[in-house]
């Protein structure tokens, strides 16, 4: 038993399994390792116990404070990196393949986390602002917010990234304050759950926030409502099958997958052989192809190359695929290791044997190749192996069959239509790169691969110094592709939270939509009391609390002595001929004179809780001020978020934005823009 | 024939239809006045069609151009909308319903022009910005685009406002850049036959952008690849049953839709029944029941009310809808006139009689009823019908049960939690009114009822004052909402057109990602000559022309002065004590003087082709500036929109924004932001 320890599922705060069923074996050398377990899991027990104590303890906390908890999350897994890099080789990874899967993972829950305490506010409501107004008169508004959904995100998972491909989607349903059900693929399961055991024995995980599924996922889709979500990463075919699960349907259960794809690479003709360029496209091509043994579903399967470049790239590339040792991954001069497992060895073998009805090799095939390490006999492995299209333009072949492996075809093109065209081929993919110098080739082609491309990747000399790479999702930027990659969108920033949130349309009256998003909305009721707002700590001042400063004539004397000062003596200042033939027929003053002299107005000078001024959004000079105008401001606090905070002296702070409007003595609307501050803690 | 019409498809370009098929029938007096065709339509040549030509005479526009089209087409329909008001009648439709179909249609696409033109840029590709830097070194940024697809949008749409259901999905369509094929609800097809006639009448309908299906769909759905896209608005079992077409599913077609729901109205504790929200929820109640006959997908199905309110809104209520008078909607005193077929009110009744199951007659039912009008015996009717849930918290019944037509139920409930609980029981809406006086109950409840619907109107008397009422979609807010209402998402503003775009996330150097974008992003390659960009028309001006300007040290008396003549004397630049304890351990200057003299060192102040300067973005103060200090700025040309705009004196102008970064002596960066401008055009 202890040899090959049963795996167990976490559900309902409770680790659960104790009688093997299915074996799992190393792709290294075919030893049995782990075994599944044979316990029945409870599902409806399982997401009731998500939707009520795992919806409770993720909405007890908010947007900041689960930022916060992902960060230590990632602190905690990368502490205790190294028993998973153990795990990880077992799958056949390097360390360089698991580096990825176990740092990338790490790094994602960072990303997540300074993005969710940077863009997300206080609470556990978004909005979606501003408010527009519905009516004339400023009694009816609309605007939107986003919730969190009410149910359970379920994430069924591919088996080449068992620590990434669960991180990068909890990030985004954790942050979002949806609790989740991740379902890893079977066969490198052992490393999905060794992870979960690390973040269950953290101490940070809410209760409920996540559970874990090994083996069959049972009745689990069928017990599923409109409030829930399914993600899935896998094949386009499973892809298909579940995504018509009559439950999900009638339900109209969001499911968002992100399938393998026919991606590619592009060799633009302007890359000369002896450019730089030609180099770094060889060498992405060889990295994606290798990287993980190509079980990735974002490695390079079509190589486009112009026609004149097909023997050099040939060249280069054969040379540099035959210099990757393969074997052990434990082994230091490995440089790749294995396939998953033998059914994955199986099935890419049987779609080579398929590719090469339409190409030939160029290296690698089917012929017996040198192994590193001992028992790797036993093990799954498969070798880097090169074709080429006999027709790039015929049906099928390579623009149609995956092998999801370190194998990849190349083809060439007659012109950059033709190379599109090429890439179209594949019925959407999940990301391409292109290799070019010239910035009017990526301005031509860029926008067309982006039709059939959820990324699209420019590398030349410049980029090559900082790329991340081909192969790498990242949690800024969106991943998936249309068609054949699946339709779904997955990351790209906080984009990827609201992916697990409800959006809804609000209308009503500005003191009820400010009431509910926590944001001032203009004619909503402000808050006028004897004490300046600027004299307000964080947490006593409110939303909505105002000041309508003094009055100021805008005299001749302010414009000249403004633009003496500033430098800026523009005619439209300063040029009297030249103004009277403006639409504004005279002299105005400069807007970032109405702009200081507004700040001069309801500043309060001492020494208070407002600690900085560091920006200033949506600033709109509305009408202009013309000599001997009278302007004044209303400073009224819009929003506030605690992002928990502390200055560089110590003292804890929060984001305080205010409205500023300032009119004229016609009560027409001068300027318009939200100022951004830090104001202290009173708890300091 | 002349009497009995044979109505026609557009498909290709061409009017198709000679064969009669099926007979249509006025929905006030029964008598036949219209065919479908039995002529077979070749739906490959449609798809084709629309992706070839209508593709390229879409895309020879851009977004401003077609938005400036939609304008053109919503004036062309409004000069016209009489004969449209006169078919409209024969669907059962008052002059009041006929205005929402078809002003409200109009108004939908003058809604889309407008924000098109301000919120998008001139070109095809939208660049959702600003790029990230994805390196420490500057090399290799991130962002994303939209680009529109290549596909064709099939628009399945519902019988109820033939019309405005085609314009508000044509109008995101046709903005974003995407070919459609529309196909109405056989029933009331005469209606749009009749609107699509006009538009091609009315010559500014692009080739190709708009194709009419009359009758049924064939092999469509079966044509459709990942390119394209399907919108579905009707029954929630026909969305289940077209979502799983295997074609779609197999190609990952996103489908988008929009379903009936059993939407509610909730009053709330805090109102009287003699404050005047009472009485607007009883109007609101009472107008949602019988608009359209209540056959809206938005329609007001469930009314909770307090248990201690059920007897007074049941009178109020019951006395309202006793006043309304039923008939031949043609006839000037009928406040509601007939269902839109007699198909629909065999189905109203059927629901009616299963609803009574649950519940009580309160006014209205299945007893017979006057009828104003000749004819109108043999037309579609049904009387407004108010019922009274036996036991609002048992299964099935009005949670789950949908009569489209003026038929509600009320229900008591016992506090706000059960409200919320009951109007959660309708398994996602489309949209639910919450009417009361205190904001602390919006705040509460809006949120809980955003999980469930896809909008949320918040009635109170000042909302009332500019309401535009439960029912109305809005094009600037979402229309639909999860689980049983569809799942999907339309209107919205620019997020509705981005539904018929695909979203590709681009790397690469800055340079690259610039000619991608069209906008300058920092780092990239800079034009720089000898004249100053601000001397530039707006033709001649080029993305990433920049100046950067002289030098200019800050002294304290910039400081001092600037204070005196602004006003501003916050501690931080002027009280040496305070500013000592601060985190700048010094005075600092002002940020608004560093932005008035970053404009005194870049303005070129001589009359130029520099109107105005209408706005800044985006500001941040990053590094502060204490005496001493020596700054400089660059200003560069980020991005140009051509809206086609006229200065008030007539002069063709465009939009700039300028990249302005200010530095110190140690390059460091001091402030950051964009500014907005207006520039003259050359062809003056």
């Amino acid at each position: 038993m202890s040899e090959h320890p049963i795996l167990q599922s976490f559900i309902a705060g409770q680790w659960l399994g104790q009688q093997a069923k299915q074996p799992l074996y190393s792709a290294i050398n075919g030893e049995m390792i782990y075994q599944t377990h044979a316990d029945v899991i409870d599902f409806g027990q399982s997401i009731d116990f998500a939707k009520t104590k795992g919806r409770r303890s993720m909405l007890a906390m908010d947007f900041q404070a689960r930022a916060s908890c992902l960060r230590d999350l990632g602190k905690y897994i990368l502490e205790h990196k190294e028993s998973l890099y153990e795990v990880s080789a077992l799958t056949g990874a390097t360390r360089a393949d698991s580096w990825v899967d176990i740092e990338g993972g790490a790094g994602t829950l960072f990303a997540y986390a300074s993005m969710g305490r940077r863009e997300l506010p206080s609470g556990n409501l978004i909005h979606e602002g501003d408010a527009i107004p519905l009516g004339r008169e400023g009694h009816f508004y609309g605007s939107h917010v986003l919730v969190p959904r009410h149910g359970v995100a379920v994430h069924i998972n591919a088996f080449n990234f068992p620590i990434w491909g669960m991180l990068e989607k909890f990030a985004a349903n954790f942050i979002a304050g949806m609790p989740c059900i991740i379902k890893p693929a079977t066969s490198t399961s052992f490393l999905t759950e060794a992870c979960v055991r690390l973040l269950q024995q953290s101490g940070f995980l809410p209760e409920g926030s996540l559970q874990l599924v090994i083996g069959r996922t049972g009745d689990l889709l069928g017990r599923l409502d409109g409030q829930d979500i399914v993600t899935f990463t896998g094949s386009a075919a499973t892809a298909a099958k579940l995504r018509v699960t009559p439950n999900l349907i009638n339900n109209s259960v969001p499911f968002n997958a992100e399938a393998d794809s026919l991606n590619c690479a592009i060799l633009a003709p302007d890359v000369t052989v002896d450019s730089p360029e030609f180099d770094l496209f060889v060498k992405e091509v060889a990295r994606e192809m290798t990287a993980k043994a190509g079980q990735k579903c974002t490695a390079i399967r079509r190589v486009m190359v112009p026609e004149n470049h097909i023997e050099a790239v040939s060249e280069r590339l054969t040379a540099r695929l035959a210099k990757v040792s393969v074997g052990d991954p434990r082994i230091n001069e490995v440089r790749m290791g294995a396939l998953a497992s033998h059914d994955q060895q199986k099935d890419v073998l049987a779609q080579l044997g398929a590719l090469l009805e339409t190409s030939s090799v160029l290296c690698g095939g089917t012929d017996s190749f040198e192994l590193v390490g001992t028992g790797t006999d036993k093990g799954a492995f498969c070798q880097p192996t090169l074709l080429l299209s006999n027709n790039p333009d015929a049906e099928g072949g390579a623009h149609d069959i995956e092998a999801f492996g370190p194998i990849s075809t190349l083809m060439a093109y007659k012109d950059l239509d033709h190379a599109v065209s090429l890439a179209a081929r594949g019925k959407g993919s999940l990301v391409s790169t292109l290799v070019t110098k010239d910035p009017e080739v990526a301005a031509k082609v860029v926008p067309e691969l982006a039709v059939w491309n959820g990324r699209v990747h420019i590398l030349n000399e410049q980029a090559a110094k900082e790329s991340t790479g081909h192969g790498s999702p990242l949690p800024m930027l969106k991943h998936g592709g249309p068609g054949r990659a699946g339709g779904g969108e997955e990351l790209g920033g906080i984009r990827g939270v609201k992916h697990y949130m409800q959006r809804a349309a609000i209308q009503g009256s500005p003191t009820m939509l400010g009431a509910v998003t926590k944001e001032f909305v203009r004619g909503g009721q402000v808050i006028e009391t004897e004490v300046h707002p600027f004299r307000r700590y964080f947490e006593t001042l409110q939303i909505g609390e105002s000041l309508l400063t003094h009055r100021r004539t805008v005299t001749e004397a302010d414009i000249v002595n403004f633009g003496c000062l500033s430098g800026d003596h523009f005619y439209m200042h300063f040029d009297d001929i030249a103004a009277r033939e403006t639409q504004f027929e005279q002299r105005i003053a400069h807007g970032y004179f109405v702009l200081s002299a507004a700040a001069g107005l309801f500043v309060s000078p001492g020494e208070g809780p407002v600690l900085a001024n560091y920006g200033l959004d949506n600033l709109r000079f509305i009408t202009p001020v013309p000599i001997g105008d009278t302007i004044r401001a209303r400073l009224t606090c819009k929003r506030k978020i605690d992002q928990g905070k502390v200055s560089p002296k110590g003292e804890p702070q929060g984001v305080v934005v205010w409205d500023v409007q300032v009119t004229n003595q016609d009560d027409e609307l001068v300027a318009s823009y939200d100022i951004l501050t830090l104001v202290k803690k009173q708890s300091n």
